[in-house]
């Protein structure tokens, strides 16, 4: 793709639910989305898609794993790719219930599909069943007059 | 830098907030996260750091410009560069109160230093004042045994 210039207006064109949820399943990390004491906080964390579903791993010792998880709160998901010299890319997020995976069999399949970035003592899998997908992508404003 | 292992154990550094707030203001773009009928929210966002605090753009068309930044409502700001091949880089995440920048003339300054890259009325300027900052660097871990 070219453009004359980089640094042009853009607009937000809106994502199919079916192309952001694949373009979300094509990058390995993302940012959790909670609240905590009811003040919104945030997480990075790797992720993978599997059958339509976000699934990232936690461990008891942290919020996500001993509060959000275990009490199926509401979260949002976000993943992006966006070029801040080109001003170009795109964004999806999620929302829906993040659950932790209890059924062993089932909890030790997404695990082996799924490292941690982080070394430790990262035992639990979290689930997050998407309820609504919303996506943009930045695109040039007015290509023609 | 070089890795033996590109996808090798990782462990988190934290980051001093004097470091953390110098990365953030060293990139051109975030996600603000904010709470919207009780459920988490997030929105992907360019900024600019004036005076120690984080400085973006907003429409009163948006939830952001009409309910967030108006209510002066706590939220939390993200900023990271991660590279997921090589799983190192860095996250920062501030909170804070979103406030609507509503003296004309500082208002009129912050625009002039923050262009929103989308295109349409963004006249709305919201400042918020960090008053937690953390921040953590992905780095290899036990690179010695």
């Amino acid at each position: 793709m070219m453009y004359q210039n980089g640094t042009g207006a853009r607009r937000l064109r809106e994502l199919p639910e079916k192309e952001a949820l694949r373009l979300l399943a094509g990058v390995p990390f993302g940012r959790i989305v909670f609240t905590r004491h009811a003040l919104p906080a945030i997480r990075p964390v790797n992720h993978v898609v599997v059958d339509g579903a976000i699934v990232i791993r936690s461990s008891p010792g942290t919020i996500l794993g001993s509060h959000v998880a275990p009490a199926e709160a509401v979260v949002a998901y976000e993943a992006d790719e966006l070029d801040g010299h080109e001003r170009l890319g795109w964004s999806v997020i999620i929302t829906g219930v993040a659950r932790l995976v209890t059924e062993p069999g089932e909890a030790a399949r997404l695990r082996a599909v799924l490292t941690p970035w982080v070394a430790g003592e990262m035992e639990q899998v979290i689930r997050i069943q998407p309820e609504i997908v919303t996506g943009f992508e930045l695109v040039p404003a007015a290509v023609t007059a």
